[in-house]
């Protein structure tokens, strides 16, 4: 196992809300999280002390980031301090977008 | 302009090397940075005490991370330990990578 090229098959899978799955890697702060989600699939209002940033990679999703709403599609990005609540709902297509998360979320490993 | 919304348009946008553009955008902590590559663009051999972490979006390129070398192509991800030498070459077609730096490379303010 490489500790700089993990491999896709290496990445830990979880299903965080139905119809929402992550596949993650860690490094030694920071979480990369591959996020799938079907589509009307919806992460749940929450909020976590890890900041978090990201980018659509297809499809097109309403994120609500304390309090504040946007369709975002693929190339958008997106910052969430840590301890902001945020909402995700995925539209009428599949949605990907890549998590980044710092500290590493150690539930996700 | 919203914290947690950056347009693509409010993104810091730089030449690094010869053909090796970014557009970044940067939380607390976390910066995001999207890198295009010409084909057989290369990012020079260099080191910098920021963790680095990202995934490949389209192309295929050489990366020598602590002089392990792999080629990657999309969906691949990459992580890059603080203080570790690296060195990307994009192969025949261009290249377009997912970069995440923390603490924030403020100089790509």
């Amino acid at each position: 196992m490489s500790r700089y090229f993990p491999e896709t098959g290496e990445r830990a899978r979880h299903t965080i809300f139905p119809g929402v799955n992550i596949a993650a890697c860690a490094g030694d702060k920071l979480m990369l999280s591959l996020v799938d989600m079907l589509p009307h699939a919806v992460v749940e209002e929450h909020e976590h002390p890890h900041e978090q940033a990201g980018m659509i990679l297809s499809g097109k999703a309403i994120f609500i980031i304390g309090g504040e709403q946007k369709t975002l599609r693929a190339g958008d990005m997106y910052l969430i301090p840590g301890n902001v609540r945020h909402k995700v709902i995925a539209l009428d297509e599949p949605v990907q977008a890549l998590d980044i998360f710092q500290p590493v979320r150690t539930e996700y490993l």
